[in-house]
């Protein structure tokens, strides 16, 4: 494979020609947008092979999920997203198609989500590949969401659909070989594909709706922890009102072993936010304003920790709180 | 070694309390400092254990020098540092005390630097460790050098003496017996622990000093070549006014055959510049007043590449221009 200058040259100048900060990566560094009466919000996650995703996925999605990632970091905090730097450690001897299909997929998402390269690195490694993204965006000046500012009594709210994610990444460990093509091609979708709630995000800041958000990568359960001790709080869901995509809705009926895949599947990538009952309306409104499903999942009170409830009443033991990303 | 939580929350977030807008890392995202009149200069370099550093290093060492080229990059551009992302690779299985000494270095760091961690992401790998800093900083709005701006006719100029960092390892791989120890001592701690440049490269933005700039990474002549070719112009160097310590001198003498360290030597993180000739005299001042030699050691010049003149005229090959790190 080229060099480093070459590869940056060939395949990652070009994306960042738009963003006059960059220089064309000549330099060593890049000049953000000045943006008066905004903040900066950034955040990195790093992506191992075998790990966040398999090592055969198409280079084009493993850059979109490297991206997305961290743009649904960025949502939670209810920025704007502005541009990235990345970082990647290449298995030494290279494979520059695997490097040209990455850096296609990236031009793809930075005209989605309007954002730009601004620098990074690239190093040879002995070990698997690994990607780190730099996600930067744009708050109102001083304000950002923040996972530890939940009130007792707000409601749960979760975007679109869980455990679609885990359920994909079963059917490519062929968990389910009796799921028609239909789901099975949705459920894998969701696996490699994160769609990223930037909208939503900016929306539950700028009008001041959510007390408290971030995402779902670690699973439902697990992050909800992580804001009911942020917060000081205890937390109730109600199992049933969890919302399902269709394809996740017809494996529980086949195959109910798998509803842990619900409460504590990673890699969905949906905002959880919590809410002031007196602004259920405007989440109504805004949910069919952005078309994406927006659902009261429970509640958040005094205590500590994450309840589950059965229709029935009964709590549900939650055996797999966390999420190992390719267990 | 415990979880990634344990982790965070032992050793990394004492490192974020100081920087309001990290939460105590407790988010998805950190928010920067708003700092009306400045814009924010970001840079983000991994380094690979057994390429970058060595991997038995102290850790505390291997945590400076990870910051310190990030904090390079950012005095190339004449920024002041504010914070930075870490994100770790750490091998499986895990070391805890080496996160503790690397943590330790971060601390120390932290405090000659005037910098805070704002966040990042650990992982583990089957693979080497890997060390991705993301540092960022502040310029007065809207500017920073570059290294594309050179002008025909400008000096050039560099920081500090070359080669030491080269020597340093040699030093290390034992190829240097015959050097006393103050001298073998000198020259390893210059390869272990980087001297950002960072006051330096304020005052050369800020007093329009310098036409363009960047660090010597990859060696002298590597990155003299791309200031040359990032400004369309060519470069030639006196080798005889090339400043080196008295350790890389005593080396010379008694080494003749290791003068390619110091033309193409990598890792000294000195800042090379350019400076239209009439503002020689404010560069002497600012040496005297910064404590740091800046030596005029050739002149940009009409054309293309990057010539080395010997003190009789010749001009001397460069068979080495970049820099393999460990080679």
């Amino acid at each position: 494979m080229s060099g480093e200058f070459d590869l940056i040259a060939r395949y990652f100048a070009p994306l960042a020609a738009e963003a006059p900060g960059t220089f064309g990566l000549r330099n060593d560094a890049a000049l953000l947008p000045s943006l008066p009466g905004s903040s900066i919000v950034v955040t990195a996650d790093s992506l191992a092979s075998g790990v966040h995703f398999r090592p055969n996925d198409p280079p084009e999605l493993v850059a979109k999920k490297s991206l997305r990632v961290n743009l649904s970091d960025l949502a939670a905090m209810g920025a704007k997203p502005l541009g990235y730097l990345l970082n990647l450690a290449l298995p030494k001897g290279g494979n520059e198609a695997w490097v040209r299909g990455f850096s296609a997929g990236l031009a793809e998402d930075q005209a989605e989500f309007g954002v730009s390269l601004y620098g990074g690195d690239t190093v040879a490694t002995d070990g698997p590949l690994l990607i780190t993204v730099t996600a930067f965006g744009a708050t109102p000046e001083g304000t950002a969401l923040d996972r530890g500012t939940a009130q007792a009594g707000d409601l749960i709210y979760v975007s679109g659909s869980l455990g679609d994610a885990a359920l994909g990444l079963a059917v490519f460990n062929a968990l389910l070989p009796e799921l028609d093509e239909v789901a099975a091609e949705y459920l894998r979708d969701r696996y490699l594909l994160p769609r990223p709630r930037v909208a939503l995000g900016q929306r539950l800041l700028r009008e001041g709706l959510a007390s408290a958000a971030m995402d779902v990568s670690d699973g439902l359960v697990a992050d909800l922890g992580h804001i009911a001790k942020a917060s000081g709080l205890g937390a109730e869901l109600r199992a049933a009102n969890l919302p399902l995509s269709a394809a996740a809705a017809g494996v529980m009926e086949l195959r109910p072993d798998l509803s842990a895949s619900i409460l504590g599947g990673g890699d969905d990538y949906e905002l959880l936010f919590n809410l002031a009952p007196e602004r259920t309306e405007e989440i109504a409104r805004l949910a069919l304003e952005l078309d994406l499903p927006l659902t009261c999942i429970g509640k958040m009170l005094p205590g500590e920790g994450v309840r589950v409830l059965a229709p029935d009443g009964e709590v549900i033991e939650v055996d797999k709180p966390g999420w190992n990303h390719l267990a």
